[in-house]
This record gives structure tokens, sequence and C-alpha cells, in this order.
């Protein structure tokens, strides 16, 4: 792991900790029209498409702006104006998507589960085999609300049997959890350049079954989310439509080489589970109490309930392990108060190990003797 | 000028050469919600308001992607959808504002002019007074299609006047050309991070007046470019509501703070002015000519006819150029074959020098004698 010096490590699900060599390819400038960034944003979507296994079958688009920036564009270019989709949640993502569908103005149903429940397969076969105006079904592939990892190889099975469109949010699994589009039928899935890839915020991309965006001209609700118009034009002379974040597709094509120099998917999510094996191991000594069974638990971000102990606050405890170098994460749950620890980005299991003996320090600094909720 | 070793000069419109502090700004990593960060945003948000002269009256509402992003989600959440939008026009940045706003759905109408033509006061003021429906008008300060400045402060009064809404898209000019909210009284004006303040591309934003935004809840036509809505969440905790590009955004309140030292617009338009006086003189010594009349350039991206002579291939100058250090940019004008040059950036009068030689050079190579056209 190379570490900026002084830097504190950022145990968050982005944006995260990213390598020295990442940042620093960030060091030119680069005319976006000129030839040399051309081929980088080529080679970089090619690379994207095959993480997935997907160079066949699908294309990728880039965006700019944030992960939701290309979500909400990936829905309103793959949805029709007379689609109707219907959203599995069990968090906020899922949430934020049928926000989205709102504004988009396309009908929506959902079918919902608790923060630390995945959706159930059986009620999905149900509801596709009852509603026939269901044309889409959106998931998320990890909700980091709980860190839950949701099961998108059956559900990509049940939507292929029922003939509908699969469209996954993989926003912060893309690159470490498994997702072959060979093994897992799907239409759409979304991620962004500052997820367990490890580049900086700055654009995110979809990777879209080439058959089914050839259909999309029109569909989109806003011009800058068109998907469409975005990759005809990128496929017509190589170019974004408008000015991309050069610096951030430079830095995110590196990180991508250094992902496939550790050992592509299979590597980096080893690392991640041995991440995470190691926090939540370290935590429970000290009486900390994950949200999630073993089984539902991604190694990209661990929910934590928050402690009882009445002597225990988490603006302190945040800011004193904080001082020591490590950055933690709020709860965003609404079943219970709850704290998150990030297991991605350039880190390793000492760098997991010093998170835990900065936070051991600071509950005995706070007179906490257990972290038990 | 500190410039990065073997780095080309981008004589574009953005992405541009920036300084090596500004890059060097994005060798750290952030957690977009953590207190340093919070406290980043807040300064710039504060900086860019002063450069207009509208703290008091406006807001600073930023935007994550290219500027394009930042005028679509301005049009969307400013002009309600029963407003009806008068665009003045003269080149492709009012014609992807009609663009923007025929996926808004948003009523329009045009008052054309050619690319080298300012818009027409009187007709506007006849516009507006013939047709009530009209809500706000719409207009680009620096028209890089060509590089002609459009006379913002007479065409303000003039809405002003008809009591109307001004909105002005100043991508390419904000910070360079004078634009004081006291003196030019603007509802909303846009710009991004890699133009004339010279930070490195990923992010735009709009200053819009603070009574009128608090009246847009609800207009958007998309969640990720609603303004309202990201200026009611950074408003109640500082943060941005979905993952900001942090290393772009820290680069450019770097970019600001160099600004100021160098002295604020007056300085930066002193500098790009002589940049543009160089440049045009060199190339008339080689017998190029600007397709605007003087008082209607302004110094921020120059338009060269195409030379007449059959032994000049735009794309081997282009290349040659390139391979001298020096990047240029391909014409847009729809009237007449032509190519630009940009006079801003991190780059001074010596590098314009830099830049006509090597122009020369290559013409003597490719043996043309004169670029007249």
């Amino acid at each position: 792991m190379t570490l900026t010096p002084g830097d504190p490590r950022l145990l968050t699900p982005g944006p995260l900790t990213t390598s020295a060599e990442t940042k620093a390819a960030m060091l030119h400038d680069w005319g976006s029209r000129d030839d040399a960034f051309v081929q980088a944003n080529a080679g970089l979507r090619r690379d994207l498409l095959e993480i997935a296994g997907a160079s066949e079958s699908h294309v990728c688009v880039p965006l700019q702006g944030s992960g939701t920036f290309a979500v909400e564009a990936t829905l309103g270019t793959v949805i029709p104006p007379d689609g109707k989709a219907l959203i599995l949640i069990n968090g906020a993502y899922g949430q934020r998507m049928a926000r989205i569908l709102d504004y988009a103005g396309r009908a929506h149903d959902t079918l919902e589960t608790a923060e630390d429940t995945p959706p159930d397969i059986g009620a999905l076969a149900e509801r596709l085999a009852h509603d026939a105006a269901v044309s889409h079904v959106l998931v998320v592939h990890c909700e980091t609300t709980s860190g839950v990892v949701n099961p998108v190889a059956e559900i990509a099975q049940t939507v292929k049997d029922a003939g509908r469109s699969l469209i996954i949010d993989a926003m912060s699994a893309f690159g470490a959890l498994p997702l072959d589009a060979a093994a897992v039928p799907f239409d759409a899935v979304m991620a962004s350049s500052n997820k367990c890839l490890e580049g900086v915020p700055g654009m995110g991309f979809a990777l879209i079954r080439r058959a089914v965006l050839e259909a999309c001209e029109g569909n989109a609700h806003a011009l800058s989310l068109d998907l469409y118009d975005q990759w005809r034009a990128m496929e017509g002379n190589g170019q974004w439509r408008f000015t991309p974040p050069t610096h951030v597709l430079i830095a995110f094509a590196e990180a991508v080489r250094q992902f496939q120099a550790e050992g592509g998917q299979p590597a980096r999510q080893a690392r991640y589970a041995e991440n995470c094996r190691v926090l939540i191991e370290g935590m429970a000594e000290m009486g900390f109490r994950p949200l999630l069974r073993p089984e539902l638990q991604a190694p990209i971000i661990v929910t934590f309930r928050m402690p009882a102990d009445p002597r225990f606050d988490f603006q302190v405890f945040y800011d004193r392990v904080k001082d020591r170098g490590y950055v933690l994460y709020p709860g965003k749950l609404t079943v219970a108060p709850s704290f998150r620890v990030g297991c991605i980005g350039h880190l390793g299991a000492d760098d997991m190990r010093g998170a835990l003996a900065a936070m051991k320090d600071v509950l005995a600094e706070m007179g906490v003797p257990s972290g038990a909720p």
C-alpha cells in the first residue's frame, strides 16, 4: 500500500483512500479532444467492460458527475416513458431510485424489505407474474445503508425467466464482488470511479446491453443525462459530448491498471474480505456488534450498532479517532442508531489493525469499557 | 507561470493549462462529509459569490459534472414548468440551451444573429414588449463558438426594464470579464471550475438570486440537476447531497486562491488581454485573419479563418504544432472554415510567443507562405 504520508485513512464508502500513484496521475493537463486523451478514454471503457465479462454484449458509457448521476442517467435512458419499474428496496439507495423515477416521470412500484433483509425472490417472482406492466426490475447490489449484499444472481435469473429487464446499481460493489454478464443476465449496471476500483470521485459509468441501448433514442429526461446521446457521440469521434473530468479520468485509468496488476476482481475481493474479517473480529473484541448476520455482510462497509454505554458519544469518538488518522462514517439506518466503518479503498489489514488500535485507545480515554449495544 | 515540465500548453477553451500548484492540491484524499472538506467547500462558495459582487443578493450552488450540467440544472431549476424562455443565440452554446429546454419541456423562443454578430438590443426590447409570455431571457456572455463577447450589461438593463428575469451562461468569461451583480442585474449566472478561474474540470456552479431560488422547489426535471434541492441540503449540513468531486473541488479552491493573489478579475483580464493581443498581432504577421472585429473579440479564444493556400492541411498543422508543445483547437463555426486558439489558462505572453514561433516553423515546413484566408 503506497499511501500519502500524513493523510488520514478514509474508512468510508467513498470518496475513499486512493494510492499515491493514482493521485500522481492527475499532475498533468490533458486536452479533452486531443488524440492522447481519446485513446485513454477508449482503453478505460474497454477495461470496464472486461471486468464484468461484458465486452461482447454490452457497451460502456461514462458520465460526468457522481454515481447518482450515472444511476439517474441510466434509469432515464433505459426505461422508456411508457415503461414501469419494480424497485427492490432495502435501504437509502433503493429509495433514491424511486425518487429519481418520480422526477423522470416513470411509473414504478416497490418491493421493500427491512434494511437488514435481502429481497424475497419468491415475492419478486409473484409480483412479476401478476403485474404485466412491469418492464424493468431495479436492484442495488450492495446497499451501503447497511452493507448488505443482495442476491443479484438469483434476482437476475428470476427477472430473465419472467422476460423482464434488470438494472443493477452496483456502485459500491463493482470490481470487488463477482458480476459476470454471462452468468448474471443484466441489461444495465452502473458504478463509479471512486468505489472498489479505487479511483477519485467525479465520474460514473454504465454498462448497457448494446441491443437495448440502440432502442433508447429519445427516452432521456435531461440532455446532460442522456446516455444514448453520450454513447452515439462517443462512438462517432471518440470524444465526450461535454467537457470530461480529464484529471479524474486519467486517475481512474491508472487505478484500473493497478486493479489489474493486483489480480483483478478476485484479488480485490480477497483483500477487502480480509479487511472486513480483521475489522469485525477486532470490533467484537471491544464489544461492538455488527448489524448483519455474516452471510449477508458484503466486504464493503460494516454497520455497527451504537454502544449502549451513556459515556459513548459518537461525535467525540469520531473526532478523536480522526485525530489518530482514521476517518469513520456516520450511520444511515432508519431502524437503529449505528455507525459505519468501510473496508474498501487502498488499505490493507494493517490499516484496519491501526484503526482498531485507535478506536481502542479512544474508548479507554472516554471511559467506555465495552462497545456493546 | 509554474508549468508542469514536459506538458504541452493547451491553447483551448478548456480543459486548459493549470498551474503546477493547482494540480498538486489533488495529491490528498478528503472525506466528503468530514469537517475539513465542508469548510473548504463553504469557503469556495463564498469566494465565487465575491468575484461577482453577489455575496448579499445571491447564493452559490455548486454541481458535479461539466459546465453544461450546471447550465441545464440552472435552467431546469429557475425556469418553472409554465415559464417561457427567450434565448439570444449567436453560436453553439445558445443552441445548446434551446436543446436543454426541449428536454426539460420548457416553452422557448429564440432571437438569433450570425456567429460574428451580437444580439440586437432593440430587437430584444421589441420582442419583450410584444410577448408577455416570456418570463426569462437567456444569453451566453462569451460565445466560444466564435469568441464574441455579448453585451450583457445592456441586455441586463433591457431585461430589467421589461420586468423579466435574466440568466447568463458565463462559462468561458467568469473571472476574466467584468460581471458585477450590482451593475448587471441577473437572476442566475453559471460557470465552471476549468475556464478563466483555471481549475481542473469536473464541477460547475451557479450564482442564483436568493429570493428567486427560494421559490424554485419542485421545478427541476432531474434529481441530480435540482439546484434547489442541492442548495437546501447544503444549507442544512454544509455537505453535498451526492458524492462531490473532492480532488477537483480542492484544486478549484487552490486555483481561486491564486486568482485572488494575482489581483482578481482585473489582473486576470489584463493577462488574457495581453495574451490575445500578442496572439492576434503575431498571427497577422503570418497572414492569418481573425473572424471578429476587434471590438467584438473577447480575450478568451480567437477564431481564425482557414488559410486559402491548398498546401495548408489543418490536421497536419495541428499535429506538428502539438509536437512542438502547443495544443490548438478545431473550429466550430457554421459560416466558414476556421480554427481556434485560446488565450486563457495558466499561460502568459511568452507562451503565446512560443506558440507563434511553433506555428511559423510548421507553416514553413508545410511550404505555406501565408495564412491568409
